[in-house]
């Protein structure tokens, strides 16, 4: 492998976990901070319901101001029908919009529930029916897998279930299915474990894309695990903000300074400027008042 | 590969670079807890002079006070003869005293110096000396080849000259040879590339040791990497303690907790007790006044 993409989740997974609400053009600074430091694909807002998730009530107004890039894909993570057409609706009369929206499943009945009101089943059909509807309209529609590593509910999840969600919901055409290790309890033997199953029966042509946080030190080397095992699209956060409200205890998603550290003292191309990101970082901690978990950042003071 | 061993190097790296100078008294509870947990090897002080390294001042009265138990193995670190003599003079009388010596050899000339005053070649003459010296007088001699993923004032380190530093110090017959990431500049293929050099020629007979710190968030990715390359003893420190007073910037050790977490998740044995480490880092926390860097004792909370 001679290349990675990193996908930017800051905005999205990273905003959405702090306690205060970063408004829109702090926003809108921080993914024009990422593109000119490389980023080629970012999450840049949640369709959620603005009640449940109130740091994400502006993703149409941040969507509005946008750079105007066709180099780079903007994606919204999107849990219903509902999300897909406000998706959708964010590019009409001409406008920039989205390129793709993310839809999740979540791997376990009762974070599924708490997350987004959806069994394991529900999530299945619903994602089947915004993927078709989505591509309909023209939009990329990718899926993650989310909890595939263990449920700070039910614990540990069988890999069969993720194999027969990641087959189920394939049927629909997905561009990319994502696993994801939302609370941060993975370790690499897992990641070549689940990767393993899935690269034997998804097609080619749909890309595996990898998500991990760092809740116990393992989220690098759950990266490199997944490298290893052929997936060459990550996710990642400025400075290694992020988590999720409704996952107890989960904390960051790996640092984008750490995923790029990572790939270029391994001689793997990755398009992003680490200096930019760092200085990046800094700009972002003294917005929010704390230093962002990124150890790279820490490194380079 | 189904069991590791564990090297618990909190009471030296760790506790050597903490600003203040933690009692005797306090380093032996650390040692008991640790040992209560199921540690079976750990280092327990540094032969080093006192006023270069005044929190190993009471190396002495430390191993005065170990625990006799003949389960346990105590290292003493020593970076020259004077080092081993003092490690030879803790068990006189019939003493406990410690059971194995460790030798540095600093892949770097500068930091050599600036570390213990040798270069690489006179480092590599001493070890020779003190290895023969201290396995004629009853002791285990091992050695650990320190800064060999980077340097922090001559940056890379060519991999051919930790294989010849290596087959140099082999002709002294060492009970086991380390490779230490001194400053946490290393990447998994680094430890892949460099541990498969050494195995090549490292007859089985000798172990081969890997040592991390977390400065950039790869340490427990590089401790992942060593396993797959047969490595089966690692170094960490309860809680992430440690780092070295020599090299600039250099953070602590991989934590023992994350390496335990990662071991139970692998279904790789390891023997110690990882509700009984958080409760010793805990009991650490406390009597440093801060929390200590461990990712998994903080998710645990």
């Amino acid at each position: 492998m001679t290349s990675i993409q990193i996908v930017e989740v800051g905005p999205r997974d990273g905003l959405q976990n702090e306690p205060d609400v970063v408004g829109t053009a702090d926003k809108l600074k921080m993914i024009g901070r990422m593109i000119d430091a490389g980023a080629r694909r970012m999450e840049v807002a949640s369709f959620v319901h603005p009640l449940r998730v109130p740091q994400m009530a502006d993703a149409e107004a941040v969507i509005a101001g946008l750079p105007d890039r066709c180099d780079v894909s903007y994606i919204g993570l999107t849990l219903n029908k509902r999300g897909v057409l406000r998706a959708l609706a964010t590019r009409e009369g001409g406008r920039r919009g989205v390129d793709e929206i993310g839809c999740v499943i979540v791997a376990s009945d009762t974070f599924g529930q708490k997350n987004q009101g959806q069994s394991v089943a529900e999530a299945i059909t619903e994602s089947q029916g915004m993927i078709r509807f989505a591509k309909d309209n023209g939009l990329i529609a990718q899926v993650t897998i989310s909890a595939a590593f263990g449920c700070p509910f039910e614990g540990d999840v069988p890999p069969q279930r993720i194999v027969d969600i990641a087959k189920a919901v394939l049927e629909a055409g997905p561009a990319e299915i994502a696993l994801a290790d939302t609370i941060g309890v993975g370790v690499p033997a897992q990641v070549t474990d689940l990767f393993g199953r899935l690269r034997a029966f998804v097609p080619d042509d749909v890309r595996l894309r990898a998500h991990f946080h760092n809740t116990r030190g393992t989220g690098i080397a759950n990266a490199w695990a997944a490298l290893q095992a052929g997936v060459t699209v990550l996710d990642s956060s400025l400075g290694g903000l992020g988590g999720c409200p409704f996952a107890p205890k989960a904390t960051g998603n790996i640092a984008t300074e750490e995923l790029i550290y990572l790939a270029q003292q391994s001689q793997i191309e990755h398009g992003i400027n680490l200096d930019a990101v760092i200085a990046a970082n800094r700009w972002m901690a003294s917005l929010l008042g704390r230093e962002l978990p990124s150890l790279v950042a820490r490194a380079a003071a």
